[in-house]
């Protein structure tokens, strides 16, 4: 064996870990889940009948797995309907605009809202413009987000999709639209969550592709008065219910304690939730499976598809309040929510106890090209936000999201986005972390 | 100058070559005349008012950049509109289809037309199904087209496109739908016309975005009835008009004689137009020009701006035959119609006795990365067809292909696909054919 000695792992563990990577780099587990899931369920925007199909299709995938444990857990969240979005430029230059409605948007009226555009670069932009500075308009805040491995442009340019209705219309707007939350060159909208602010008044929030966010500029650059029509049909529908689906290899030893993997089930309605999060939902299913299959682990491993992610972590708010007394149990905790392609790190948040464990794991990891980020400081995937407060043991297994924004939250996340050879390196990475954290000689503690 | 000696061209005539080369290099003429007509006008579907605002465009252009001569002529053609198109799956797992109405199709029923599904891999697969094969069913055809620099995928994947609803309807189907004539991994669907034939019924006929083909296709394997909806709504209009725009820069000496560039200024109306045929419109306004900065040239260079390609070289034949007695004067004939990409090659198809001429000119094009094919069959865009039996001297300035058929016919050909880089190559390589086909010793002379 190519393994070093570990005073964490014996040698026949670090032998079946070995096996269990070679294993998972020529399984075909997660392509046939993620197959399966957006092709027999497609869309599943929570509270649609593809949601409910999405948690039945899961129960019976874990069964059918040779999970040991599976049930649901209800969550519940505000509910929001897409019934049609449309758009167009008027004038000067009568022609289509990609759009589509924010999560959350209201509608306008049936004819659509038709209104000068007045546009701005950045949401402070917006934001520093004196009162009443775009009464009567539509205001287009063109902000370009960046592309980044990590996906730190993600976050300074969801400001504008999460507030830009409240601000535009507290500087007078009728309605908004943004260049979409993407680094594509296509003319896919980027749909996302956004939010009204009690006492605002409440105009239609909505995202534009690229190229027509570049021609609405390119309009508006030549000077004349740019009007353009919204048509957003959409519905807020108070309370939906959905389910987190749990699916659980129980332990031979510790079988309280547990790794904690999965993804969120639910998806926006545009694509079928490829990339997110049918991926990170086959993944980890997939990578429990195969962490399993040298015999019981010392400690469980769950796997938990979170419901409702999309509309604001519903179901890992649900999760965390139900099982608060056992997340001391959690002995590590992932979460697979950035797509498909692969992983180059493992980044960790545990105490210093637990270093030379993680140390073991990212050792197995190497040979995945999984590089180990010493910083100790993981967050985990957005599902494991509402688990912070709680200080379990988190890690970051970091996958290269530079295509990530090409696709997210559009009509084009669909299967052939999913490269099914870096989906494999991410199944192995799940299963090494699954399997270790899972038989390691003393359990990881947070910090 | 790095010029040799030539009989066909003077040494001064060689050192203009050089510079008009190399002022093509650095300018923003086409650059700004694409970007003007696909965001002044946008689309140009055949007798819409985009494509009334694009004539007016091009004559307008026309007369600010100085050419001498600027005139239209019409052209008519059979008029059709789409108003609206959707599809979605019904069963088993409902989900929407990104679909488009093919050229010319009829409207479905204004609640669409649903039925099973059934999938042939080729055109010559459903013609060679029995009678009655696909009665009461939707025909769908999956056949992709190869990706290939030349375009040479294109021809045979059309075949389904403009028959296929003629043979789907011979074997029983009540709706026709393929997977598009498209390279692209993208969820946009590619138009382009389609035909009816006498004494068989229409049926709709459209096409999916290659990642729906996929979906649909993985659905019909699972192997149970698979029910979509295909919604058109469209409109054969009768007898519409439209204008061919042309500009000339008039010789000096031999007047009547003319270089003959071109585009068509028609477009579908999915996308703005940029990749077909703006780039084409643009390369070869701005080569004329460049070609005609240092003075007149002995023969004509006339650009022609053809109308309603799209819809069937409607333009292209008005020309032939409002011009049959001038085409003898035709020196030299090539139209810019494939996407934007590099020109990698010239061809040429002329009298022998031009060899000489076009070997200087393919020389003066080999610092631009042109190469000379020898063979000397080219033939020269589409709206050149008509011009066939009149045996011009044609020439095909061959652009690399290998990704217009991403974006081709479909919403996705926008601005933001063009390289200005690129484009200038393209402008200096027209520029370069034009002055020298206008200036040689003696005119070139067709097959
Ligand atoms: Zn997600
Ligand atoms: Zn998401
Ligand atoms: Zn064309
Ligand atoms: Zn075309």
């Amino acid at each position: 064996s190519a393994q070093a000695k570990s005073d964490n792992f014996s040698t026949q563990q670090l032998t079946d870990v070995e096996q269990i990577k070679q294993q998972a780099l020529t399984s075909d587990l997660a392509w046939d889940l993620v197959e399966s899931l957006t092709t027999e369920v497609g869309p599943r925007m929570p509270g649609t009948p593809g949601d409910k199909a999405g948690v039945a299709w899961a129960v019976a995938k874990f069964n059918a797995m040779g999970f040991d444990k599976v049930w649901t857990e209800p969550a519940t969240f505000p509910k929001w309907i897409r019934y049609s979005e449309s758009a167009a430029v008027i004038s000067p230059s009568p022609q289509k605009l990609h759009i589509t409605a924010l999560g959350n948007s209201i509608s306008t009226p049936k004819e659509g809202i038709q209104a000068e555009v007045i546009e701005f670069q950045t949401l402070d932009e917006l934001e520093s413009a004196p009162e009443s500075a775009a009464k009567g308009k539509i205001v287009f805040i063109n902000y370009q987000m960046n592309r980044d491995r990590d996906g730190n442009g993600y976050g300074p340019a969801v400001q504008a999709r999460s507030r830009g209705a409240v601000v535009a219309a507290q500087k007078g707007a009728v309605g908004y639209v943004m260049r979409s939350v993407s680094t594509a060159h296509h003319r896919f909208a980027h749909t996302g969550g956004s939010h009204y602010k009690e006492g605002v008044t409440k105009i239609v929030s909505s995202a534009i592709s690229n190229a027509d966010a570049d021609q609405l500029h390119r309009l508006v650059a030549l000077g004349e008065p740019v009007t353009i029509n919204i048509n957003v049909q959409a519905q807020s529908m108070g309370e939906g219910t959905s389910y987190n689906v749990i699916g659980e290899f129980t332990g031979s030893e510790f079988p309280q304690e547990h790794v904690l993997i999965g993804g969120h089930l639910d998806s926006w309605d545009l694509g079928t939730g490829a990339l997110d999060d049918g991926a990170g939902v086959a993944i980890t299913m997939a990578a429990a499976k195969l962490a399993h299959s040298k015999g019981k682990t010392k400690r469980s491993i769950r796997v938990v598809l979170f419901a409702a992610e999309e509309f604001g972590l519903w179901g890992a708010k649900a999760y965390v309040k139900a099982n608060e007394k056992n997340l001391k149990h959690i002995v590590a905790a992932a979460e697979s929510d950035f797509g498909a392609d692969k992983i180059w790190a493992i980044e960790s948040n545990v105490d210093a106890s637990a270093l030379p464990v993680v140390r073991d794991i990212a050792k197995a990891m190497a040979s995945l090209n999984v590089e180990h980020i010493g910083k100790n400081t993981a967050r985990g995937g957005p599902d494991l936000i509402p688990f912070r407060p709680f200080n379990i043991p988190a890690f970051r297994l970091a996958q290269d999201g530079t295509d990530y924004f090409n696709y997210h939250h559009t009509a084009d996340d669909t299967l052939d986005k999913i490269d099914p050879e870096k989906l494999r390196q991410n199944v192995a990475t799940y299963a090494v972390f699954a399997y270790m954290a899972a038989n390691a000689k003393t359990r990881i503690l947070g910090k």
